[in-house]
C-alpha cells in the first residue's frame, strides 16, 4: 500500500485487472488487494486474468482452474484465455520465451479494455527485476537494458491502459511464498521455474546466489542500480529527442514530393530566425507523413556527444520503423558510421527493408516495402 | 597500437612512465612497448616504475628487483618505491585494497613528473574492466559506478599528468599471459591475486567463469556496457553541471558577510535579464570563495528530472567539499529529501561536518571546520 501511495496511483474509484499466474508472486498479489479491500483501505474494482499459454497440456488446464475458483474464492471475477504459443513461436521464429510474453500481453490489453480496466497489475518482485538485470548485462546492454522493468508504463504502444507492478520496488520472492502460506493457500509450482534450460532460471538458481556470498543484499543492489539507470534513460530520452529537433533539416515541400536540401546555417541572427520557421512549418507539414524520422544534418549530429547521438538516432530510427524490432547494435552502429568522414551517398541497410542513407550533408531515412 | 590511435595518443615524441607491478598484464604491456619501439611504429620515451607495497616482505622485494632487472633488459629505466602500505591503511582506517592503490597513485604521480612524463600507462585489461563493474554492480551502483574505469583520465585532481590504459578496450588477461610466454619472459605471480578473501579474486575465480556459463563473451558484454554507460554519465554530468548554473540563486554581498536572498524570476525578459546579469556577478565574487558550491534555488532542482538532479547536488555537494570521499548514497539521499515540501529551516549533515541546509527556498552549502 506504501507503495501504491508512493506512485500516486488512485486508492479509488479505479478498475484494474491483475495478472494471476498462479504463482507465488501473483497469488499473494491478488491475495494482498483482496485484503486491502476488505480492509476499506483501496476502494478500486478488481478482477483476474489467466493466460493458458498451451504449453504444458494438462497442467496448463489445471493451472487455469485453480486460479479461476482461487479469484472466485476472494469475490474477484476471472477471465481465463488459451493461446497457443508453441505454434505462435514457430511461425514468427520467435524464442518461446518471447512468444510467451507477447501472447500474454496481447491477452491481458484485450481482456483489461473489456472490462473497462485502466490498468493491469502484474506481480514482479524485485527478484524478477535483478534477473532481469543480469541477463540484459550477460547481453551487454547499455542503461536502457540495465534499467530493467518500469514500475509503470503503458501496456501497448500508444494504447490508454497501463501496466504497473506494485511489488517490483520492495518484495522479494521469498516474501511472496511467506504472504502466502500465511494466508494458508498454497500456490502453484510451475515446472518452467525449474528447468534450467531457460537462462532466466539458471540465473536464479545459480547465478543470483553466488553474488549472495558477496552481498547478502545483491538483489536490491541490482535492483536499485536498474532505479538509477533508469532515471538516467529518462533525462537521456527527453534530451535526445530535443537533439532530433536541433538536428532536424529544413524541408521544402513541392506539390509531388517532399525534397531535401541541406540546410546552410550561418550565424546571423535572421538566418536562424528564418530556420525556425521553416523547422516550424516542417514541424506541421512534412513530419506526419514521415512519422518523426525527418532528415537530419550530419553536421549537428556530428556534434553532439557520443551517449546522446547514439540514443538520438535509436530514436529516429524507431520512429521511422514504427518500433525497434530485430534491430540490432550493430544496425546502428552502422547508422552512426555515417556520420564520420565527409563522403556521402553512402547506405546502411536495416532489417525488413528499410534503410539509412547520407547524402549532401544529411541523413535520410527510407521505409521497407 | 590500433587502440593507441584510435585513442589519438601521440605516436612520438612523448615522455610515459609505464606502471609495472610484474604480472603478466604489465610485463606484457612493456614488451609490447619495447617491440612497437623497436619496430620504429611508436617513437615515444619509456621509463617503468614499480612500487612495492611492503605487504609481502621478501617476495615483495624480489619483484622489486626482477621488474628492475627486465626494464633494463629491454633498455629503459626503472624507479623502484617502496611504501608501507599496512601501517598507512591503519592509520587511515582504509581497507588494504584501496590504501594500496592510493600509495600507488601518488608514487606514479611523484614519479611521472620527475621524469617528465606526460603520461602514465598502465597494464589493465578487459577482464580487469568486468570484475571492476561486477564489484561495483554489487554494491548498487549508478552509471557512473557502473561505467567502470576510462580508457584515459587525469591521474590526480588538477594534476597535469594523465593515466592511460591501452589494454582496457580489447586485452583479455589470456592475452597478455600468451604473449609474454611467447617473447619467452616468465611474469611475477602475486600472491595477492590469488587469496580468496579479496572480492577481486573470488570475482575472477567463481563470478567471471560462471557468468561465461551464459554468455562465452560475458567480459567483453561487460566492458561494453561499461562503455555505453560511461558515455550516457558524460552526458549527464555535463548537464548537471548546467543544471546548477540554471539553479544558482543571486547572491547580494555586503561588507562583511555574503547574504542570499530568494531569487524571484517573473516572465518577463527584463527580470530575466537583470538576474542573468547578478548571476555573472556573482560569479566573479563570492562564487570562488565558495569553491561553486552557492547557493541553489529549490524551486529550479524540485522541477528537474531525478536523474539530473541527484547528479547535480552530488556535484555540487563534491565543489564544496573538494571531493566526495567518505560521502555515502545515504547522505545524497538527506540532501534531496531538503528539496521535497515547502518547509525551510531543515538541514542535513555531512560526514567531516559540513552540512547543507535549506532556507528561504534556497539549498545553502556549510563547509565543516
Amino acid at each position: 500500500l506504501r507503495e501504491w501511495r508512493r506512485r500516486g496511483w488512485p486508492a479509488r474509484g479505479e478498475r484494474v485487472t491483475v495478472a494471476v499466474s498462479g504463482g507465488a508472486d501473483s497469488t499473494a498479489l491478488l491475495l494482498a488487494l483482496e485484503e486491502l479491500l476488505k480492509a476499506g483501505l483501496l476502494e478500486i474494482e478488481v478482477s483476474a486474468a489467466h493466460l493458458d499459454h498451451g504449453l504444458r497440456g494438462e497442467s496448463g488446464r489445471e493451472d487455469a482452474l485453480w486460479v479461476s475458483e482461487l479469484a472466485r474464492s476472494l469475490g474477484f471475477e476471472c477471465v481465463v484465455g488459451r493461446a497457443s504459443v508453441g505454434e505462435r513461436a514457430r511461425d514468427e521464429r520467435d524464442n518461446l520465451e518471447q512468444a510467451a510474453r507477447r501472447a500474454r500481453y496481447e491477452f491481458l490489453a484485450v481482456e483489461a479494455r473489456r472490462a473497462g480496466a485502466r490498468a493491469v497489475l502484474s506481480a514482479h518482485t524485485l527478484d524478477d527485476q535483478a534477473e532481469t538485470v543480469l541477463l540484459r548485462l550477460l547481453r551487454g546492454s547499455g542503461a536502457d537494458g540495465l534499467g530493467g522493468m518500469a514500475a509503470a508504463r503503458g501496456l501497448e504502444e500508444g494504447g490508454e491502459v497501463c501496466l504497473r507492478r506494485p511489488l517490483l520496488g520492495w518484495a522479494r520472492r521469498a516474501d511472496t511464498e511467506g504472504y502466502c502460506r500465511e494466508r494458508g493457500v498454497e500456490f502453484r509450482a510451475d515446472a518452467m521455474n525449474e528447468d534450467e534450460r531457460f537462462a532466466r532460471v539458471r540465473v536464479r538458481r545459480r547465478l543470483v546466489p553466488l553474488l549472495e556470498t558477496f552481498n547478502p543484499r545483491a538483489v536490491e543492489a541490482l535492483a536499485r542500480a536498474a532505479e538509477l539507470l533508469r532515471e538516467d534513460s529518462a533525462v537521456l530520452e527527453r534530451l535526445a529527442a530535443v537533439l532530433l529537433e536541433e538536428a532536424r533539416a529544413v524541408v521544402r515541400e513541392s506539390r509531388a514530393e517532399v525534397r531535401e536540401e541541406p540546410a546552410e546555417i550561418k550565424d546571423g541572427p535572421a538566418e536562424v530566425e528564418e530556420w525556425s520557421a521553416d523547422v516550424r512549418e516542417a514541424r506541421a507539414g512534412a513530419v506526419e507523413r514521415r512519422e518523426g524520422a525527418w532528415p537530419l544534418r550530419v553536421e549537428v549530429l556530428g556534434a553532439a556527444l557520443p551517449g546522446l547521438r547514439r540514443r538520438a538516432l535509436r530514436l529516429w530510427v524507431a520512429r521511422g520503423r514504427g518500433g525497434l524490432r530485430r534491430l540490432s547494435r550493430a544496425h546502428l552502429l552502422a547508422v552512426e558510421k555515417l556520420l564520420e568522414g565527409t563522403r556521402g551517398g553512402r547506405v546502411a541497410e536495416l532489417p525488413g527493408g528499410g534503410s539509412v542513407e547520407r547524402r549532401r550533408g544529411l541523413l535520410l531515412f527510407r521505409r521497407g516495402e
